[in-house]
């Protein structure tokens, strides 16, 4: 078996939490060219106390235009990669328009695609993320999923071979740093907060932001919450709610705690003793059901449907009253199904990989080689 | 129901012909603003004689670089193009880079994508045309189904709203073509060749002539038969033959009549009057079953089956021997399913697209929109 070498992407913040996580137990069997991009990309305070920060080699930065434009540049750049580092394979995560561009340059470059998060499905087309994340699938050619109804995804869109069910590695992640967060995180105490007694707002999505009429009442139930609200805000939507005047009446409210953008370890810490998360993020939506804290999902679909059918998230859409009634009555089942693996994606991930590339690389079926008679 | 804009891109020579040839039928219906690209985009020459040729509003000329370079290029103009025209979707034909490019772009500018030829595959991806056609089918939304094998692979993948099974454009483009061509055309005359006493030889797939192992036992074998063989070549091809050594023995073989490209309609009457087509397109293998003319096919598998299934196509890959004795030997049965319609998919297509356009623009499913709650 010769040596492989693996090109992994990544561009917001949950990839790169992926990526550093899976970085772990690949190091042994192969070697790792990690490109990253993206306007979040300060990898050393992310990863501030957890685990030891990625090194990227190629750096993209935060590429600027519209969606089409960033995909285009981003190919154009990932093929240079490609051609510079010859890899046996690109590994790329979720749904992200980078994800996207990553799969593309492969798939023009003949590189067999890895594709981590695949099956993940909302059943609406309507979003970006839905487009690209079925785009990506259906190009790939080695599939993890973090769930059978990931699996079951597939197969209804006849992708039935090289489909590996593994979990989640937020599963891994989070486990992992929720360990070290209690002994080493002070957020509370920085914060002043007691145990239960505050809820986490954590608005990732633009769409949540977009316009006066769909954000106004999601801060008017906070604040009408009479409790506790923890809300850690970039400047990215910062700059949105300032700019439809809202963050006027979210500073001056008596109960809204606002916090800047924190590392993963004090993130974790802060979830873990929330009384409830409320959020437009799938993945703070997983990593509240992983750590067993109810959650209420401004939205009304999810990537993650485990957890809605579990009872541990309701989605309410961004609807005022529903949130406010949903804050006030929303109680999670007792038990848990706990589905998303018991935190050893990473090493699954890795042994998979090295075996299926090995068995591809000297194999005819190599993905993008011209076919021989 | 208000005045449709549609933008069509088109960027291969089949291309184009289909795009003429729905553009007819889509006159009375809506507002068509044509895009092209590509490297043989001299339409007045391809449509001499024929039908008149449409007229392109947008040339993208013939973009260079690598196939991943101009997909990105390609994504960048066309997101410019759909700003300045506002169409109501977007059409796009069969499985070009461009075609992946344009359905890209549509999908970020959140367009409704409708896909001619859709459901198409060889059933092996490592073809980048096939990425290219299933990526293009998961981000559309409006799918025209040539055969009903396209229907089912379609099906087979979780494709099933909006799929429209409508017959081949290019049957109506052969059939309206091949009338007129026994009147108008004399490319018989010209190249001094007598009825059913030639084979053609036409390939278009770059694939073929990649290197000298490949493109030589088929040369020979064409030069071996005996029979007279036209054998049409672009520039493009001519200089890889050239720079492989291998237009030296073409050129000074005694039965192979060589001819620069042809307009379509001069195409299509040489193919009538052929004893036997040997191609790498599958277009002009389906073009010679719809004018009942014996294909060989230089390749292992086809995007068209029903003309292998149903007798009139052989599929001999690039082996010398085996493409020897099918000249030798191949015969087809005596009678034809004639499966890919009776002529009459522009007009289908584009009554179906006008009521499903108008139903979307008008209803609540627009792909792309913001969901709301």
């Amino acid at each position: 078996m010769h040596s492989m070498n693996l090109l992994t992407f990544a561009d917001t913040r949950p990839q790169y939490i992926k990526a550093a996580i899976l970085s772990r137990e690949l190091g042994e069997l192969m070697r790792e060219t990690l490109v990253i991009a993206g306007p979040h990309r300060d990898l050393a305070k992310l990863f501030a106390g957890f685990i030891e920060s990625p090194k990227p080699r190629y750096d993209l930065g935060e590429v600027a235009g519209s969606g089409c434009e960033r995909i285009a540049k981003y190919m154009i750049s990932l093929e240079k990669i490609i051609f510079e580092s010859e890899p046996d394979a690109v590994l790329t995560f979720a749904d992200s328009d980078g994800t996207l561009a990553t799969a593309l340059a492969a798939a023009k470059c003949g590189i067999p695609i890895v594709h981590i998060d695949a099956g993940l499905r909302t059943h609406n087309k309507n979003l970006p993320e839905e487009r690209n994340r079925i785009a990506v699938d259906h190009i790939s050619n080695i599939f993890f999923c973090p769930s059978a109804t990931c699996v079951e995804n597939l197969e209804r869109e006849g992708i039935v071979k090289n489909v590996f069910l593994v979990g989640d590695l937020m599963v891994d992640a989070v486990l992992m740093a929720s360990k070290i967060a209690i002994l080493k995180s002070t957020i509370l105490q920085s914060l002043g907060l007691q145990e239960k007694n505050y809820l986490v707002l954590a608005i990732h999505n633009e769409r949540t932001v977009t316009d006066r009429k769909t954000a106004e009442p999601v801060f008017a139930a906070m604040i009408g919450s009479g409790k506790r609200v923890v809300f850690a805000l970039d400047q990215c939507i910062e700059k949105r709610l300032d700019s439809m005047g809202l963050m006027e009446m979210i500073r001056s409210s008596a109960n809204v705690v606002l916090s800047s953008p924190m590392s993963y370890l004090d993130f974790i810490r802060l979830t873990l003793s929330a009384e409830m998360m409320i959020t437009d993020s799938s993945v703070i939506q997983r990593e509240a059901y992983i750590l067993k804290v109810p959650c209420i999902s401004l939205r009304e679909e999810s990537e993650w449907p485990e957890t809605v059918d579990d009872g541990w998230t309701a989605l309410v859409g961004t609807d005022g009253k529903r949130i406010s009634e949903a804050i006030a009555t929303f109680e999670p089942r007792d038990i848990q199904k706990a589905m998303f693996g018991e935190g050893k994606a990473a090493i699954k991930i890795a042994r998979v990989l090295y075996e299926v590339l090995n068995r591809m690389t000297a194999g005819a079926d190599k993905p993008g080689a011209i076919p021989e008679d």
